[in-house]
């Protein structure tokens, strides 16, 4: 996710091609551009593309039709993208709840069970930053146990991560001039990026913690069941000492919090449907290299004009319609993708807090 | 559902015709096409649509209108088809919960009720893959229980199914090229696709279930009544040993997933509405044989200009309406309709997890 | 509500005028048609409306105004229609889930309790249907308790109801050729139509009942609270055998159900807004009447063409806008307004179901 | 709130001017039309405004642009009055439950609490009802307690009242020709407004009431909190007589109501913004008295029906920002806001049924 | 927040320069217009580009489409906007509970934790306060602890503040002529508003609670942990003497509270995103240096009016821009953010009505 201020006019946003949609759309806005100029130039084809338009209404109307088109698609893909960021703030804010009550209600144990207690709470809190942190991997695409990385249970580690990944040098100089026109990274640099981009776990993970995930389909419901085995397990041995309806508490905001994931998963698992991803392509092909050409040649008198003309048509269409392929899979593409490195960071600094950070001070009444 | 890699340029969309709207829109896009050109040929109708239109805007303003109305349509039929899958995500990811609730909450009986847990506990999962699958069924419109077969309840069948219908051979097999330019496979066709991608209940089915559920009009309600007798029958013999109201969180889930349930049935239940449907029907077979060849022969001089011109015209406007008219009813037409058997298989797998795979092991604290 | 199937080409959508927004849109149509035409044949007027025109843009940006205008008001009626639809969902959805609730704990009473159990659910399950039925009147706007029939309490009526009133005899023999043009059939024959399409109360209508209800301003509400004081009662006299948190659910799921009544039933008192509506109805006066006769007979050189011409661009903004008045209340225009009683028929068969049909079977794992 | 009839054609709609929003947008309309007919009249200012454009697309675009604004800002009027009416749906169903709740629960109570009951019961009603009628007033944007009469506890008043304040005839006569032209009422004329539609509260406003809510900021939040410990010390002396996980519904339906008021009562503190209010504005200056008249005067050559052209176009535009304006703050602007004094009639009418109307009858099985 | 009046014609919303957006769209415009004005009067390019554009709609096409997307642009950040509203409405609305119920609550205790109970019961509210400040400091993007300050637990202070900054004299006069063309106030500028709009904190902040929260990177989840400990240590002791399932509704509303506050802060955290905003901006520039003026030029005859049209043009699209910038972040910039110092005022202002000026009053029953 790139940050960027507002300067007078926007003009500071154009200084940026790393994630701009620009370099994209040069692809097919360039060979319609010289197209153009070439049907221009050669005088049968213009004079014929002339005389065959008695108005330019006829074929603008399928252009109207592709800008509507598009700009509703772009629309969905903010919409998806927005989605995303939502489902993930559902996600992380229930789960911290889960945490900040499970702790809390357990230090309320006396007696024997108060003893085992930093040592349950601890490890709840390692699964909830594992489970966390498997739910971050799915929703990239990552299914390497491996770019989980170790996480310390008592410090926050600073400073907070970028939330632009063009801002960590040792990714920064990975990306070559290909990355520019494409949206997907080469499959060798998107395992160069998620091992940067680790995701860190409170407490590391145990050999038999691994063994187990690697088997598993559906890694975030198996911590899932192990979480909530725990809870039973611990209750039943006396903490989490307070009244049984505020237990219950807990399971509500670890199943809300559970909805929020399977709402942002969706967006990974379920692409933008196929026929109407292929009817759009179809239509801006159709546009680019038919109607494009046909109407800056045939109305505007001017090699340069004519040219620049269907260069700036086509770069319209084909720029929105790469802003819409970007936005609509939010955690995939480097690098306009959310941040998942960086909410799972926040969701760890929290998980700190909670178990070691927040002693109640002497509050302060004047 | 269609899995697809995005290229530059998107270019790949092209290769597929096995779910495109491309081929279903040429049934319309090509008669008006040598509609046109027949009448460009024609030298005295040529001359009279020329002669009567002084200007192309007059007739252009209902191809504009048609254009905004099929592009709204469209949107709102992927609101449909999003809606879908959301509300199957909110019923499989809040039915999970409810299996690892009961599952875990279960293990903590003692005595003689933790005797008979392994058994109720499986009978619940078994109920669990029941209910889902018969749902899943519902959704697509399939009211026959032998597509239902028998799966383990110890195993996750390996490979996970995919969600392209086109990648299994035995179906794809049974493709005519008919069903290239028809949104609905012939019934005959159906029944084999339901065969084929058949939905595994764990367990499988017993004969007093079969007897009961094919008298049933409302499977998935009879079941769901089944599973709350099974909840407190269990419960009344010392089983699921935990505090009330975490029992309580149970039926707050199932609930709450039987909401997703409706929610997604009703997709399945209520068409777009006719008249609406009707309406825009009306105004595609307008444009294109009338608008369409009269802006065509009159503003184009040109024979095959003018064909290719009313070809993509309706081609635009056809191919868009074919898209909306699949996608509004998300869980009825192949290959385009969100996956449920591989939804079905992900809730089965769960559910296998919480049962057997999901023994805490050591945990990892560094 | 019709249901239609989806043909090759949509064609089978002409055949079908009952239920149709294009006989009602002829009523302006055909008018303005006619006008243009006489306009046309007119010679002084059609040389005076060419004179004055010096190109056709200056009139079409209020039609393409126009146009905008009713797309979007199309689009907000169908999410009316389709919030209407949602609601009922949760509604049903939510009632359902408190009926097999009760049903299901009752069943755990023992001891003296146990035997007033049956008649209690059966009283209860009734109270259920006697409130849906009166939320299912109250949307439909029909006052009459009349109009509710008697309803078996343990056997489900078959064949299922169509949604689609026109496939009922005796009430498609009521339609007149008037009702064709006429969003509202005549006050005569809505009375007709409500007690063709009665519904059914499990267990029937006491004259108590009848009595207290015909002299209530709010029927659901005043069941509403017989059920929550009958829920109190048995519990008081030791039913509903089960802990009181899960007792809870009870209350909850009443209270969803009725919020989503609630929901649906601002759509049957909440007009879309009346300034909207008339400033909508006087854009197409003025178009149609005004602007459409001017363009068609300013810029089109042919009697036939130009009216046609007229005909099709109000026909255009006509239809779509009547589709929107009828979508826009969705319990209220026969037959495209949301099957009600089909709604409370599923609605009955799950309560008969969940009281008697719903024994657990011996479950099935193999 | 004004009801209407759906006629064919909705030809009755132009028949009401109180609420329409064409009067107001006269005020620009009417101005532009004659000075475009008076630039049309000055032969100079005529032949300069042709001379100057060569085509019309170049002013057009300016114009199709703000069509397109407009066309958004009335939807998103639209939608914030739409929420006012589901917020208010939402509050009024959770309080009722409350209520129902809290009388039911109560009359379960044996013994020496049961005697209080009755008063008990009948100040929480009160309360409830004094809520909602502060509730109403905030939302109205109305302080003045003296606005809220005295209602019987035991009575529902009939006939009920209309949903359209033009049907009052003592307001009705308050109306001026200036009212038609104007989106607000003249000071003078709220205050009378406001009385004659008082709210009435049930059990009427004893005088320390009235002193404690008079110093108070925000009255809601304080009756609110009346209610929590009117609620705790009830419970305390033996009253609200069930489990205490069925008592803690209370609270949660009184929360979810609370929602419900804030957020219809954001729509009455946060104005549509300034800066997109601003900007339409500007816009509309400037294509009424820029462009409208450019384009008519230099593309008809007519007077009167460039006069005519440039008023339609006009109208038009302001005629649906009229709308925008009045529905964005649907609590406020007679007579097409939502009617708050028919939402607490039907509020008060239920409280009454809970309190005395709504003993249970004989149950009718048949 | 600016609040306006509604006058007729909306002609008063001229008159406010602050906080509009034609300042900083004038940036972009007037340039533009001069530009064409220099090459209208540059006969050699005039008559260039008249002769190279045979009809203005192959250029026209660009504009409309960029009209369409600036359009929805602006509809999405109304929408965030909005969404911000709401969610922060969620929150007060949920944490005011949760106040309500802990104050009512704890009130119940008798003997010796009744003697603790007021300190408790300001302590909490003090927290209360304390958190609410952190979240709205967060919103506004401000970390300094020093700009919160002292208020009092017993008394609201008046007047209210007003909504719009401008009202407040000691910024307004901050204010220079530059702020009106920047959508960023001056860094300098940013320190000076933060102190004038200080939030204040029921009861101060002790040293202790300045010293831990100056260390935390999450500050209001940490006082939000605090609030945890606080509450289970309160009832471990005798308070909050409800029952359990009440007691456990505080947690939930906390919880709900929190997650209306996650879901306004991924507004601040969460730029519109880069690519879409870049394509946009690009758009801009494109048309109004290229398109603009060669319409302009092209098809105007007049130098004044080419300048005109083009500087109108090009203010059209900008302003509509700029609005959509302001909007989308809709905590950050002055003046038309949403007023948090407002919300927290109501809030504290509910703190203390709940703590000291809400004890039940006779209630009025007649």
């Amino acid at each position: 996710m790139i940050v960027y201020e507002k300067h007078v006019g926007a003009i500071n946003l154009f200084g940026r091609a790393y994630g701009s949609a620009l370099p994209r759309s040069m692809v097919l806005a360039v060979p319609v551009g010289m197209l153009t100029m070439f049907l221009q130039w050669d005088v049968p084809t213009r004079e014929y593309l002339r005389a065959v338009q008695r108005h330019p209404n006829a074929l603008m109307v399928v252009g109207t039709l592709l800008g509507i088109i598009i700009a509703l698609r772009t629309n969905l893909s903010y919409a998806r993208y927005w989605e995303g960021r939502t489902m993930v703030a559902q996600m992380s804010s229930k789960w911290s709840d889960a945490s900040i009550q499970v702790v809390a209600f357990d230090e309320a144990a006396t007696g024997e069970p108060a003893e085992h207690g930093i040592k349950f709470r601890a490890e709840f809190v390692h699964l909830m930053s594992l489970m966390h942190a498997l739910a971050m991997q799915k929703l990239r695409g990552d299914s390497d146990i491996n770019n989980l990385s170790v996480g310390s249970l008592v410090d926050i580690p600073t400073p907070k991560p970028s939330p632009d990944p063009g801002d960590v040098e040792e990714w920064y100089k990975c990306i070559s001039l290909w990355d520019y026109f494409s949206l997907f990274p080469a499959k060798r640099h998107m395992k160069t990026y998620r091992r940067i981009f680790s995701l860190p776990v409170l407490g590391g993970i145990s050999p038999e913690e691994r063994e187990v995930l690697s088997q598993t389909e559906d890694r975030v419901h198996c911590v899932h069941c192990w979480l909530h085995r725990s809870l039973v397990a611990r209750r039943m041995e006396g903490g989490i000492k307070v009244d049984a309806p505020v237990v219950s508490r807990i399971y509500q905001v670890l199943s809300d919090g559970m909805l929020g994931f399977e709402n942002s998963y969706k967006l990974a698992n379920t692409p933008f449907p196929f026929p109407y991803a292929q009817c759009i392509t179809v239509f801006i092909y159709a546009v680019a290299f038919l109607i494009t050409p046909a109407l800056a040649v045939g109305w505007i008198d001017s090699l340069w004009m004519s040219g620049l003309v269907a260069f700036l048509m086509v770069l319209g269409y084909d720029m929105l319609n790469e802003v819409a392929r970007d936005l609509e899979e939010p955690f995939r593409f480097d690098p306009n993708e959310l941040p998942v490195w960086l909410f799972h960071h926040r969701f760890n600094a929290r998980l700190v807090t909670t178990l070691c950070k927040s002693l109640m001070p002497e509050v302060g009444i004047t």
